[in-house]
Order: structure tokens, then sequence, then C-alpha cells
């Protein structure tokens, strides 16, 4: 249950709007994995400290970037890069290093998602 | 040509032995390809500012173990990264975030190539 | 001309809709593909035997969950599924399952697919 | 706690030594995620009930299969396939479709680690 | 600034639509990244000689195709690969032969793609 | 059966070693596969015209390189591609044209197993 409060101080924090979206999503077809969402990327996760929340925005746009398929993850996370604390420059410039690592393709359609995202 | 002294001085002060090998392995097949190596993604996309080295190298080994058949450019990125200045938790716990974004196979064969880096 | 035939047998029990729907799709571009699908996956693949239609539809949906991309097919292989004899908490589960191979994005995208077709 | 012990004897049934190996290799660098791994994919995934371990086994070698990278996720779940009992034929007929969904190349890169487990 | 006016040749003569589509995209986001496009993709890489601008297109959409969540620059290259020469049944076989090696649901949902295009 | 003897020929010109090689890796596991490798990427795929030998290698290099995890097939194609006619000029600049589309690293690691096989 701890990991599940702990989980849901970060989203609250970080997620808020997206979470509670998700949450609502998922209701009718899998609602445990709501609470998973919770526990597991976030109160198990996310809440261990060493890295502060900004980088793990970032890196977390780097992955989403590099899948290439996760667009709604990937406008979530950058919502959630501005709310720790994330610059829209430092936003843009993870993902167009993405195109040395994911190609070209993966790094412009995150760039287009990221200006829905922050304009 | 400025692009590319730009490139080395970046590879010099942070995967230096790396591109060696590297320069090396393709000399006989793709010269030139070393070449873009140096003026691309170190010229002109690590040395766009905004982004201190640490961030870059953490970002990049988020998208090579989400790639996860990228183990020789991870490997050199762990390297690079400690070279940048991350200490060895930041890297573990950057990897280990992966497991919600590209699952727990890749984030365990990065960490084991982590291992094989770090010790 | 036997195995295509087999592959209609299949594909008339189990995905009849989609793929008429598909036959019209690629009627007018390649139309010779409309015919190596019912060969090919349906008339070679799941015509096999060893496993019965429902494991083949659950172990597809876990391979398109995975690719990420592949949305239309993973949406018309849930219909399969149902139509194999799985029940939705069965197709539910599958799709749970492959967070922890694929990544939460990969399973959230697919469980929201999941709905669209289930409800 | 419960949820580490409740992962502890699915593993215990399935993956004992894969779990062993995995554990020892992660000691120096991560041993917090291997309590992660007992806790997360076994403790909460593979124990939610719905589908039985035969079928858990089938889906993630369908997922291992299509990821193309996890060979040695794909050789141990190829061992706790036959351990959770799955026949030879089985997990092979599961591997054989993939072509299908992931590609030859996975499939026949798949098969060839499989003869390894199985032989 | 020789390497750009080389790249806008060659789009120029492909890709002028898209490119200016994308361009305008990019523009109140990473106008810098506009020209990164101009300069690496084309003017270093597509101007290199060696394969025909035919050649060029056919296999980058072998690669989108592959990746599988590339559509608007598999889309895009369709266009060029007109512009650079090829005939429909040329992309159309191309895509075809990519069931071998990505699957079935990435040649078929290029070929949904292509339709769009060559129509 | 026909189609079968089609795929034999294609083979026997262009991946004669390496589908011998091939054809005893499955045959204590999967016997069958190898028939269906024989009759479907090559009789089937491979014999539709339209596109010559060459190309026909050239897009599937693009495919295994962006794909990441096929070195096997990778080298098994290059050697095809050479027996189909292509120079090693063309096979190299296929492959680094993939730094555009799949990222720096898959092209990296093709263009090193490409030394492996053309030296």
């Amino acid at each position: 249950m701890e990991r599940y409060e702990r989980g849901l101080k970060i989203l609250d924090r970080i997620h808020r709007d997206s979470y509670e979206k998700l949450k609502k999503e998922l209701e009718s077809i899998a609602p445990d994995f709501a609470r998973i969402i919770a526990e597991f990327p976030y109160g198990e996760i996310y809440s261990r400290g060493v890295l502060d929340f900004k980088t793990r925005e970032l890196i977390t746009i780097a992955a989403l970037t590099t899948l290439g398929c996760a667009t709604p993850q990937l406008k979530s996370h950058i919502h959630g890069a501005v709310n720790a604390g994330c610059t829209k420059e430092e936003i843009i410039e993870t993902i167009i290093q993405m195109s040395v690592y994911a190609g070209f393709p993966a790094a412009i359609n995150a760039l287009i998602a990221a200006r829905e995202v922050l304009e």
C-alpha cells in the first residue's frame, strides 16, 4: 500500500492530469493496471532517488523517442518534464540527440509531438 | 573541417579509446564513416550546448538500453558517462528505469553489460 | 491452391470481417498480397496443428503488443481471439503481461486498443 | 514482502536455476533489481491467475522472439516453458508462428536458441 | 554551407514539397533541425554517389517499412521514389518483400500507406 | 512443390552455402521450417520479378541493418548481394545510409559485420 501512496505522490506532482485520464481509460477494462502503474513505475522506480525528477524525465523522453510508437506516453512525459523543471530547450535538445541513436524519423516525429505539447 | 575538429575534441575528452578502436575497425571498409561519426554525432549534436555532457551520456544510455541490440555502443557510452562525470549509481539507475519503458530483458541485458564496464 | 483454400477456411472462421476489409484495401495496389496472406500465415502456419487457435491468437496478441506499431492488426486479432474462444480476461491478461517484456507504453497502448474492440 | 515471497515461489517452480544465476550476476551492481524481478514480473504479474503458467510462458516466448535481442531471456523462458509443462513441439510452434509477425530472421534466431536449450 | 546547398539541391529534386512542409512544422520548435536534415541525410549521405537516387529511395522505403512507426516519412519517401524514377510496381514490390524480414503487419501497414500516396 | 523448386533454384544461385548450413541447424528441431524458408521468402517473394536480385539483396540489407539483431542473416545476405552482382561499395553505401533511418549504432554494427564477410 505504501508503495502505491508513494507512487501517487509522485504522479500527483508530475503527471496529475495524464494519470487521471489514464485511470479513466483503463477503468472498464483493466482497473488493476492503473494501480500497478502507480505502484511500479512511480512507487518503485521513480522514487528510488539517485537521479532527480528532471533527469528521470529526460531519460524517459529519450526512451520514448527511441521506441517510436509511444506517442501518447511521449506527450505525457513532455508535460511531466516541464512539471519537473526542465526547460523547453532541454526537452527539444534531448529529442534532437536521438537522431543519432534512433534515426531521423524517430526524432522528427517526436519533435512534432513535442510541438503540440509545448505550444 | 571545423565541425570535424569540434567533434574530435569532444571524442578526445569522453570517448578517446573507443573512437580510436572504431576508426581502426572501419578503416578498411568505410573510412569515411569514421569521419562522419566525429562530425555529425559529436561535432554537430553533442557540441550544441543546452545539455551538459553528463546528461547527454545518460540520455544516450537510455536510448541504447531501449534499442537492445547496441551492446558495443552501450558499453562505450558507459565509459563515456564515467568520463563525463556520472557516478556508477547514476548510470545503473538510468538503466533500471528503462525496465519501465523498454521492458525487463532490455534492462537486465544492459545491467550485465554495465557490470563488465564498471567493474 | 489447396493451401489457399485451407487459409480461407481458417480466416472464415476467425477473421472473416477483417480479411474481407483487408482484401478490399489491397485490391487496387497489391491484390496478390491478399492471396499471400491467406496462403502463408493461415494456410501454412495457423493450420499446422500442435497449438489450438486460442493459443495461436494469444501468442499473436503478445507479438503485436510487443511490436507497438501494429494497432490495426492487434485489433483484428483481438476480434480473432474472441472468435477462437478466448475470454476478455485472457486477452487483457496477455497484454498486461507484456508490460514486463515490451514495457509499459506498449502494454498501455494495447489495452486502450483492446478496450475499443471489446466494449 | 508478501509480493516477494509469492514471486520467489513461482520462480522456484519454473525458473529456479536461471533466477539464482541472474541474482548472482546482479549482486555486485544492482542487487535491488534482483528483488524487483522477483516482485514485479513474478509476484505481481505471473501470479494474477486467469492464464495458466503454460500459456504465460508461451506468450513470453512470443514476445522475446519478437524483441529479437533478448536471447538470454528467451533461453531461460524456454526452460521455464518446459518446467511449466509445455511440450517441445508447442514451444517450436510458437516460435515458428512469429515468422509472420516479427519476420523470418527473428524466428530463425529464436529456433536456433531453442535448439541449444531443448537438445 | 556547401553541404547545406548540396542537400537542398537533392531535396529540391526529390522531396521539394515534404521538406517545405517539414521546415514549417519545425520552425517554431527546432528550426536548426530543419537545417541539419538538409545537411546530414541529404548533403552528406544521399550525395555520396555509388548508389543512384532510385536505389537510395528503395532502401529507405525498406528501412521505413521495417521501423513500422515512421508512416509520415514512409509516405514522403514513396513520393520521393516516384520523383527519383521508381515505378509504382517497384515500390510495392519493395514493401511486399519486407513481409519476410519485418513481418506481415509492417508490410500491410506500409502497403496501405503506399496506396494513399500512389492513388 | 513447384514453389519449393523455384525457391531452391534461387537459393542455389545466391545463398547456396548459407541455406545448406541453416537446413542442418534446423534439422533436429524444425525441419519443416527449412522447407518453408525455401518456399515462402524465395519461392514466393524473391521469384516475383519486378526487382532484380541485386536490388532485392540491397533492400534486404537495409531491412536487416534496421532490425539490428539479425546479424547472422545480415552476413548471409551480404554474401548473397555479392553473388547477385552487387559491388562491395554498393553494399557499404546501403549500410551507411541506414545511419539516417535506424541510427548510428545499427549502421556501425552492420559495417563491422560487413567487414567480416567482405574481407
